[in-house]
């Protein structure tokens, strides 16, 4: 009985020490699966020390004349919302489109026997990280073990800050060309059988496979790339719900797609692979920081693969063509799909 | 001997009515070569009167099909600039990119164990009317006989203008789509054994004629994508000679493209097919008026084809992928070739 | 019985008519209190057909010398909420404010034997139009008998889009120049007991000549700027509140303030005088129309007057700089009270 | 003879040894005039450690109070050029105005039974570092001792530069508020008897004290806003002229500044105080790093004192009002003279 009494009380008071440490100093010997993942120095890529275009260099001439084969009907799907003021806009960013001085522009009246006139548009905003948007190799970064910030092969925009101002030097979009490769489509929302999977739903390396053999198509490859159907764009118009997490790549999973050397990834919710809440808390965003940081490999993020979904289009003509703006950390896109 | 008298006398009067009556009156009888070429009413389009594709109708999966077959090597060929602060800007427009907040972005410090950092880029200007870029069916117009300004397919913007101030509702670019379909190389400064084409030089249907003879490649036939290389585009660095004009296509051979039914034409020049100075002054950019306005044929504009010209790659697969920025009236590009 | 029956069917065969006729068309023999308000030509204003400064006119150098007699302690109080991401944004407007390239900016790395380094900022917004801002003359207009729509001193831009497209020819902001007259705080919250008055609650000429009589201040006269204190700004930081109605000035009193020929108004509201919902709803925001359009005189939106209610400072040196934005029509402001 | 030979040997070898060594690293024992201006660590700032108002703490009541009474006519002058495309931009800054949708914005038509229409602008561009413009404490910063770039007071934006990417925390213009103080006009052109003085002329403290003599007006005393008229202005129209240099205040005289203690100074150049040619090359730009970084005085650059300077108003009531634009480096002004 007393000891039964004294063990209460040292759990009590264990209990109250919880309390007091806080309940994230506890995890004293639990290591997350993250754990080891992220190398302390990442640089020079496989691709060399001076490489600018990360897993884009698969798209070879070759694979290029391959990808094409696969072609069957020529029809295209189109893959990318349009940029409107309907786009989920997360950490304040902004999207405005404008025509100004509608009917015409410009400081001459209309022109001409044929009364010539014209109208242009006047775009602002973080274009290459709104609406459906490709992550390139200048976005995230990491800070390494002497606190220096770099990004993909090890560029420190810091040291030389006033290069980049008005672009990055190194690791600009405009680098990496397009991506004309075979696309596989995931559809994971439909092996679940469910229309919208939930915030933090893992899609594991047993998922893909298994959604490969169902749709009968041959195994991931390199070079390819692949996009995860999840059902979330079904929130794009409630920008609360939309930005309020999503579901995404297990670590397990990603660690396969970086063995198989895709050369691009996608999915249909705004941080591309990575779930949010995340799976190992300790290191977030993982995958942005072990795709695109460590191993270069870009991400598009706000796809909407739906109708590829519906029409069960497993294996298709990728066709990313990136805006080649100069410096940019991304770009806007209208990826399109040719079945 | 008086006769001749009275004969000066009277000349010198005329002269002088003239020079108070001015040049521009004076052709009385006279009809340049676009006299007749623009109709009075231009719309419904011949895609039907509710049509926002245009030219790009003729982009049928059986055509993109057939246009993958042209590919030899694989090799891709990117005809855009990049866009950076050497764009020559016409017309006050304007083109910034900025990095904001480098090293790193938003109000966090690095964040998780790998201390992730991420950069954005800020983006303003005219995005659909500044470097390489596609004129979208929203960009030219014209006045009707009733003084009101008419888009492709009669659409007037002015009449509810309100509705299309951050964004044109009616022949946006978000609306035409990707054009994959076979592409031409007409190299008219090859042809002309020069490096640059001079201002207001003509291209005229037999130069097309020649050079596709010359090229050993099928005749342009429905649905082709045609690109003129004048060699204009060695001007890009310097704005000033840049802007100041630039050769361009006949009046004959815009007829002649027309009743071939292209689905997309583009130069490496800033008005496209338009000469500078103009074939008929008064008719001034008519390509753009009877291209884009009467038979929805956008126009890119600012390619840089020396690439494909020097490899002599003069029929390939044409891919151009807008940016579906909704309601812009054009798309920047990195429009691609593939051999 | 029977008659009470048929009285009965006839009252609800007359209820399901008012149902599909609608209850806004009812008001069969009804006129709001704006009827007749709104002149139909307004034009030439009385300070003559050319003009295009309104009310400002009436800051004359007399005016200015005897406004600065009424300082008596040389106290500023700053009356304009800084321009911010907090700020409440109607209609899809935009602010955004970058640091680009921290922590130095420029092509160049630090220079001289001092390593100079410089910030520059970049903003982007309907700056005339967002946080605390003046509504200039080329803002609101109406729509003329004959469907054309006018602003002050009856100018149609609709005639000559072409020329305003970057900025207004006629009645910019610039063309007006500052206000440095007496000002008159209203303080309506304080004269009710209220610390935020209610959506649509009306300001009437009683109010106004009472909180003056309290204040113990002159009259209101000519070339006055008088602001209104409704505790409305409470609501600022929760944006869906704050835009979602207000307080405003009643019919009556707009015409009170044009008969004693003030030269500016101001509110802490976004639509200044106009109280939401509106007094007559015939009339939506007729204060912007009776006051900028027809009156030529400008309003101050969203300013802070709690410090003047406070410190009961009712009487001050108005001090309202527009910067000189040529063609704009507004100007972001930190409107001053020297006391 | 053999000394002679040995003389020039010598003499070659000194220059070979000249040639490698550098030219800019000879001037052995020589110390430019700015030798000694800057202090290796100028913080804390005398107005204390967390000051972000810097000189602007000199605009008391007191002095606001007593400078209104330098008001003898009340007559106002516009110190500004308008904010418009013919602002000679340098470094690649951007500045554009944009009326959307003229004639009339918004997704409504014509609202009311007046018809109600109006307009609103679209601005981009380094705002407060384009046009008439003040430059604010964080704008110009020092590279101290230790490599660290530091603003006024100390400031380092690097240390947590994702804190600082959407507007300064520390030293924003915000942050200074109005200024409100006597003016005084220096004209040396005036005094020179010359339109335009010369690219990198100097300012000396005898010119200033001339200029008050002959002005006849009272000394240079703290918390003045100072001007100097050089004529350089007549220039604004011809940017490359513009740009291309200027004259400006002479080391000597910006000590005699700072001894003065005075609150603001301008100057109607691109770099306000600097002259281009500087006169110490070795610390370029130093009115800005002695001004604003060291003792915390901002400068107005780009003003137009032609109206001041030709109606003889040396002296007079200042009033510059910042726009408070959270975080910026500086402001667009519309900075007037009263008379």
């Amino acid at each position: 009985m007393k000891t039964k009494k004294i063990g209460i009380i040292v759990f009590m008071v264990f209990l109250t020490a919880m309390f007091f440490v806080g309940i994230k100093n506890i995890r004293i010997s639990h290591a997350g699966p993250a754990e080891g993942l992220l190398p302390e120095q990442w640089w020079p890529s496989k691709w060399g020390a001076d490489d600018e275009k990360g897993s884009f260099n698969l798209i070879t001439p070759e694979r290029v004349k391959a990808s094409l084969k696969l072609v069957k009907t020529g029809k295209i799907y189109r893959l990318s919302k349009p940029y409107d003021n309907k786009i989920p806009l997360p950490w304040g960013r902004t999207y405005t489109l404008l025509i100004p001085g509608l009917p015409t522009l410009g400081n001459t009246p209309p022109f001409g026997k044929q009364g010539a006139v014209w109208n242009d548009e006047f775009i602002v905003g973080e274009l290459g990280q709104v609406g459906t948007q490709y992550d390139g190799l200048g976005h995230t970064g990491m800070t390494d073990k002497n606190g220096v910030r770099r990004w993909y092969n090890g560029v420190a925009y810091q040291e030389k800050a006033w290069e980049h101002a008005h672009g990055l030097k190194k690791n600009g979009v405009e680098k990496q060309g397009p991506c004309i490769t075979r696309g596989v489509l995931i559809d994971v929302a439909g092996l679940r059988g469910v229309k919208i999977m939930k915030k933090g739903e893992l899609i594991t390396v047993e998922d893909i496979e298994t959604c490969i053999k169902k749709a009968g198509i041959a195994p991931i490859k390199e070079g390819d790339a692949v996009f995860f159907n999840t059902g979330w764009i079904e929130h794009w118009l409630d920008a609360k719900t939309f930005n309020s997490g999503c579901p995404g790549v297990s670590i397990e999973a990603l660690k396969y797609l970086v063995k198989k050397n895709v050369s691009l990834v996608g999915a249909d919710t705004w941080p591309a692979l990575d779930p949010v809440p995340v799976e190992d808390p300790d290191y977030p965003f993982i995958a942005h920081c072990y795709l695109e940081t460590v191993n270069g490999i870009g991400q598009l993020q706000n796809l909407d693969l739906r109708e590829l979904a519906k029409d069960r289009v497993y294996e298709f003509l990728c066709v990313f063509v990136p805006v080649p703006f100069a410096g940019a950390t991304g770009s806007p896109s209208d990826t399109i799909a040719i079945q």
